[in-house]
């Protein structure tokens, strides 16, 4: 269908259902006692949040995670069974730092910032890591950004197996910040998006940005529609239940002649271009479908 | 959730979306050059008329397949994807046979019956096979029953690498012959059935009654609801799409008191019961849901 050879990083079936757990039990398990005994606090769409629950129950401190009101219902459920307490606030960048510095003065809870935080890049970084060390030489890596944290992580992780390998960005026309703070050079926000993705609604933080800016070969836009239909396409050919945030990395490949524009170079073998693409998550809400 | 551990053989990632492809490979790969040059015809639900199109495509001959009009849409779609000649007929067992006999007699085809093939059961052998050469010293293995291939095949296969193994059938109340042939004695049959579970509305056939009856622990009836309700389980939790006849296989284990209800023997190493789990397909038509 695409003209190339898809290779999958199928995050949806990690622990929590999504990559988040990479980022978040590397940050937490790293903590000294001392920093981990008020336990954790963050802000989070809904699947950091299910990963800092988890990391901190395996830690055995509590977890404080804020959220946004319009999050689906079925990430709230996940957080709270992993014994996660949730502070919803108004769907805002703004309202989330606000929300989660008053739970650090309350508590004296330590912040894992879901992707603003070293710790939680070089978690992301693993899943691109295991990908590239499996199945070796891709042309080129294709992971979702919202905060940057996983597309930081996919390319030190990428990068650091095989050097010349490119690494893009998809992202929501919707929620396109990365897109426009690359084009531009400078670090561009979004106050809030309604993106059908919600797991990209974040936007990219200075240290997110640095990173993408030297590594990233550029961001791939995608319609509302073609993340339905991607994702779609997913769940009915290779039976997978993936969440419309893991659609957007492969719904630049979906469009006709979308391999052909990304202009990358003649493999060595002379076959087809070898892409690797990382699924993020599979958390969605089964009371309703995507599509009509 | 259950009291077991639980492995899944998740058929439903099988190329064409099932089991199938299994019976029906083996089966129409060991015809003669003669047997199969006039093509195959077969009669099925959907999934083995799927399975059937593409193994007759292996062998580049042309497959008829006879399917009730009440099958789902997607079924139809991915047979004629694989080239193969759809015939809709009424949704009884007479009319499927009738119009079959009619192809046969019209094209000189070669008839690959869904399960009343030893070919057929020996290639849906495998899957148990697999899975125990795989994973080992299981307790108990669960597969859905309809016409009862599959789960002849998994008492054959399941059985020939461990002999105590026990094999339960798992079946709609809705589609409940196996149920009724194996309690009384005597093969009894099913005219129609209205199951949501699609796979699972046709009956035992001499041949499987007889493997059934020597080797089935005994069959484990579900409701319609509770089919639903593991198949949406399955989607939410595990992130993989099985059709209902799937869920059939793991419904009886998620009611209250499912695994102790089975009198399985105490495990030579004291931990909870090992049992595999047959996912036999993952098929459905994405335009709805299951559930509401």
């Amino acid at each position: 269908m695409t003209g190339a050879q898809l290779f999958f990083k199928c995050e949806n079936l990690q622990k929590t259902g999504s990559f988040k757990i990479r980022g978040a039990s590397n940050a937490i398990l790293s903590l000294t006692e001392q920093e981990a005994a008020q336990g954790i606090v963050t802000q989070s769409s809904g699947n950091h949040g299910a990963a800092v629950a988890c990391a901190a129950a395996w830690r055995r401190v509590p977890a404080w995670v804020v959220m946004p009101k319009n999050a689906p219902a079925v990430k709230a459920k996940i957080i709270e069974g992993y014994g996660g307490k949730i502070v919803f606030c108004e769907p805002t960048v703004t309202a989330r730092k606000a929300t989660c510095v008053r739970i650090q003065a309350e508590t004296g809870a330590h912040l894992v910032h879901p992707y603003d935080d070293d710790r939680v890049i070089a978690g992301q970084a693993t899943a691109a890591k295991e990908l590239l060390e499996e199945e070796g030489d891709f042309d080129a890596v294709f992971a979702p950004v919202s905060g940057g944290g996983l597309l930081s992580g996919t390319c030190l992780g990428a990068k650091g197996i095989r050097t010349d390998v490119r690494v893009f960005g998809c992202e929501p026309g919707r929620a396109d910040d990365a897109y426009r703070s690359l084009t531009s050079g400078t670090l561009q926000s979004l106050e809030s998006s309604d993106t059908i993705a919600d797991g990209l609604r974040a936007s990219l933080a200075p240290r997110t940005f640095e990173i993408l800016r030297r590594h990233v070969e550029r961001i791939l836009l995608v319609s509302e529609e073609e993340i339905i239909s991607a994702a779609r396409l997913v769940w009915e050919r290779m039976k997978i239940i993936i969440e419309p945030s893991s659609a957007v990395a492969i719904a630049p490949l979906l469009k006709p002649g979308g391999v052909a524009s990304l202009n990358l170079p003649k493999r060595a073998d002379g076959g087809a271009p070898k892409l690797g693409v990382i699924f993020s998550g599979g958390n969605v809400d089964l009371s309703s479908l995507l599509w009509k």
